[in-house]
């Protein structure tokens, strides 16, 4: 048996309160430089590299910025820089990369291939002179400290509040301003909440396979829990929003189908409401992460997030119950948190 | 057992040769229209709605329009007009619509607010007074003639090429064009040469979940295969980059494991082969989709496509095996592919 508490992956899920609190404080200059560049350049859309965790960061991203600040997101594809030579032009594109260790080769070819166009340049790294960082002309460090675990928890809520802190300094809204620094706070919340996740996720040891359903800006949120399950406990889990999995993949729901659907209160809970009442109908074992007393009542099992906390920033409360429930998971099926299989810390993809 | 030669799938995959030769003659005006229109427009983007099957299209000219068009595509997100209401700007964008139907409100939705902002809307659908033909300035018509089956294919294929016709039409090359005016003839030696694939889909008649690996053009070859799988098997299946895959889900992976491979000729294939060297070394079971013998012969299984096709063509004839597979696999498990559990032909979602 693994004693959890001992783990780095535990440790860092743990330590994510202060890591948000030290970021929101420490980058909110580095976050207002790159805000005037995007107006004084007349930015009109935005292009992100990103692998794994770091491109769920960037599905957020797609949302944030999309909603809040009126620009187009677009996911850069690596793969026409490094293979196919044929970068695209980036006009009047920022192009941001994303990365925990600031190395994948993919990543910096993206960035330094859009500096050598003149394009505006900006980098969400935990290490301030990666590569990454070094290509870029803005960075926005992570503040998390060296995160030990495999499987990213702490980088992954940190890289979204940097999203975070670009979007409210180009909004300049007070309001948004300060439910971001609330943020740590409602973290703490949900991690506190969590206490009988390990009980939960005794019922699903030998589950093979699942859905996570998220729309909006809590895409970001299915994907990511889908790859901590993928990481830490080897179940083949598939990730949709509500929309894309009614064109399809609906056809793999059969009574008794595990579906973890995140709907948190906001402008999407009735359409996850909607989707949730399909679910029902078809007998799917539907797991709901919500705040809302009466969705978390509809389904099998609830996991209950901290009241109060608005949609946008939803996304940094909301998985850390998935993190939680990946991480016991791995547990009552005696695999190492720390050393999923096959998986090293830094992967270098071109 | 039902008699696959009666099933509308059965038909509609074999009607792809006719349908791309009628699309590709006749809608090369409307395919210079829009170009010209992209050029006079000075469009330095391109954003697509698109859910489903459309969406995996969409993936091809995400890869197409970049490497031959050096154009950035990015993928609409349709919650931020139908739930957030907050539309982005489009600025000097492309904003391109694909759907079978023409009919889901949120795909049309997209267009409606481009075409209310001013950007330049094309619409590319089997049903040319469809909404979403209406809502676009330009219209690329599929000519697929009805699609009954739930499971599309050959709208797949001629969305594909409809996609390849705009590409060719904006770069005026004559070799991209006759190798385009031969996918036809290609094609349709693809469907000859998969007679063996009914006795190969005995093997994976009690396959749980696989994944499936693409990257580059076959990127979008790898999610479409992925979805066919779904809608007529009902295997959880996941499609991936293989740049991707490294970054977590590799943990997966453990003996026997089942990966389908998409690795036809090209610039992707060195990479290709490098995973697939990590693939052996553990021990999972490879279904290989390619022209190259050697790479074919290093899979458990190899699924073989015609040579001779330009690494940028190969999606339209590489989704053939796998469209074959997810059929004969549906008939090894008495599933009637004309009727997928709980899916309608037209998914209208918001």
């Amino acid at each position: 048996m693994i004693q959890l508490q001992t783990t780095n992956l535990y440790r860092e899920i743990h330590e994510q309160p202060q890591v948000l609190a030290h970021l929101i404080e420490a980058e909110w200059d580095a976050a207002e430089a790159l805000a005037t560049a995007i107006r004084e350049r007349s930015i009109t859309h935005v292009l992100i590299a990103a692998r794994g965790t770091s491109d769920n960061a960037a599905r957020y991203a797609n949302y944030l910025f999309g909603i809040a600040n009126g620009l187009p997101v677009g996911l850069a594809t690596p793969s026409l820089y490094t293979i196919y030579g044929a970068p695209p032009r980036f006009g009047n594109a920022l192009v941001l990369g994303i990365s925990q260790s600031g190395k994948s080769p993919d990543i910096v070819a993206v960035l330094a291939e859009a500096r050598r166009q003149g394009a505006l340049t900006a980098a969400i790294t935990n290490v301030p002179d990666s590569d990454l960082a070094q290509a870029a002309e803005h960075v926005i460090a992570l503040h998390a400290g060296e995160e030990r675990s495999v499987a990213a928890t702490k980088t992954y809520t940190a890289s979204l509040a940097a999203i975070g802190l670009v979007s409210v300094a180009l909004n300049g809204d007070g309001e948004m301003r300060s439910a971001l620094a609330a943020m740590p706070r409602v973290v703490a919340q949900a991690l506190a909440a969590g206490n009988d996740i390990a009980r939960v996720a005794e019922r699903y040891r030998y589950m093979k396979s699942c859905i996570v359903i998220g729309r909006g800006y809590n895409y970001a949120t299915a994907y990511e829990l889908a790859l901590k399950l993928k990481e830490l406990t080897y179940t083949v889990v598939e990730p949709y929003s509500s929309a894309d999995f009614q064109h399809g993949p609906m056809a793999l729901i059969e009574p008794g189908f595990p579906v973890i659907v995140v709907a948190p209160s906001g402008r999407m809970l009735p359409e996850m409401q909607g989707f949730m009442q399909i679910l029902r109908d078809r007998e799917a074992e539907m797991v709901v992460i919500s705040d809302d007393a009466a969705t978390l009542a509809s389904g099998r099992i609830g996991l209950a997030l901290p009241t109060g906390v608005p949609e946008w920033l939803s996304p940094l409360s909301a998985i850390v119950p998935g993190q939680l429930f990946a991480m016991h998971l791995a547990s009552t099926r005696d695999y190492d948190p720390d050393r999923p299989r096959g998986l090293q810390k830094v992967t270098e993809t071109r």
